[in-house]
């Protein structure tokens, strides 16, 4: 039994649902010494998401986005906490809905996906910066 | 330490909310082995959620259904990712809104649910087939 | 490789999303003794979550409440489920909107967090008792 932690830094992207798959699998050489166990990706911020959806039409993405920012809209009358922009508060609402960690699991040195599923980072910002995941891979 | 995984294959269902535990446990006699542990769940879908909800009455799951229909609507001008069926994006967001994945933990040889938890099989399309769920067990 | 597991049981809270980080380390003094690994934490219940958001504002989690409210409303003239009180089948579906576990990475004896984030409880009825959470420490 094993433990490989590390944290990784996510390039900064525009407000939206962007395939990440790659980007995570260039910082995880370790994933290779793993026959069998699982990958917990945890997001270290409260205004992005972590999820698992299609892996191949841009469509699906641009959806996301048009239907989540009529799902959690800006400006309601109702919000208190809008000092750090019209999209703050929905950021932190939007973050919760769809989560800031996935659990993968491991077999034969890769992940187990399906055929259509790959990783989103769901920003919910205008103007983030850099994004931290801490990965922990645990397994034989 | 010891790890079993195992690809279970869940009956092809019609959309809506379906009670999965014993389907689930029918095929996991592994779990008998583990003193202590956790469980992870791992639907190989994007067009369909698993989640933990209640055991006992079906109204539960007819109004989940139909909530969820009217959370996420089919044919809204802005889709873009149309030619699967009117049903595939709203089925995409769906799954991500309620996640794809589960760990329930695992102690005495059993899942340690409260009273009234069960697990739910989401299922977002209407003509879907089978579904895969890959299971880690990881415990002592 | 090391398992703790232990049942905590949180107070009773009004309706709304309390901040419960300080809650849940109070009773792992465990936490200490594990230089890698994670933690899961599991709410046994189907009308309350937990989730992981900003730890500073008290009005992020007024605004939470209050959008919450507003996505799953009460008394819908379609609800079937309903014996039971107008707010109790909108708790369920938030319960399993937001979610009812967590995995937190865990690395020397503390959990691994953001500057900003804190572990909601989510409580989404009106008179609920305490909330049972059942944890799993697993790693080295």
């Amino acid at each position: 039994m094993k433990i490989v932690q590390k944290l990784v830094t996510l390039k900064a992207k525009p407000r939206g649902f962007h395939l990440i798959t790659h980007e995570i699998l260039e910082h995880l050489p370790e994933l290779r010494e793993f026959e069998a166990g699982t990958a917990h990706l945890f997001l270290m911020h409260t205004s992005a998401s972590l999820t698992i959806n299609e892996n191949a039409d841009p469509s699906v993405r641009h959806d996301f986005l048009a239907f989540t920012d009529r799902l959690v809209p800006e400006n309601e009358p109702y919000y208190t906490h809008t000092l750090e922009g019209s999209e703050d508060m929905p950021a932190h609402i939007k973050s919760s809905l769809y989560g800031n960690f996935l659990v993968i699991p491991i077999n034969n040195g890769q992940f187990v996906f399906g055929t259509w599923q790959g990783i989103y980072l769901c920003e919910h910002r205008d103007f983030a910066g850099n994004r931290k995941v801490y990965i922990t891979l645990m397994g034989v």
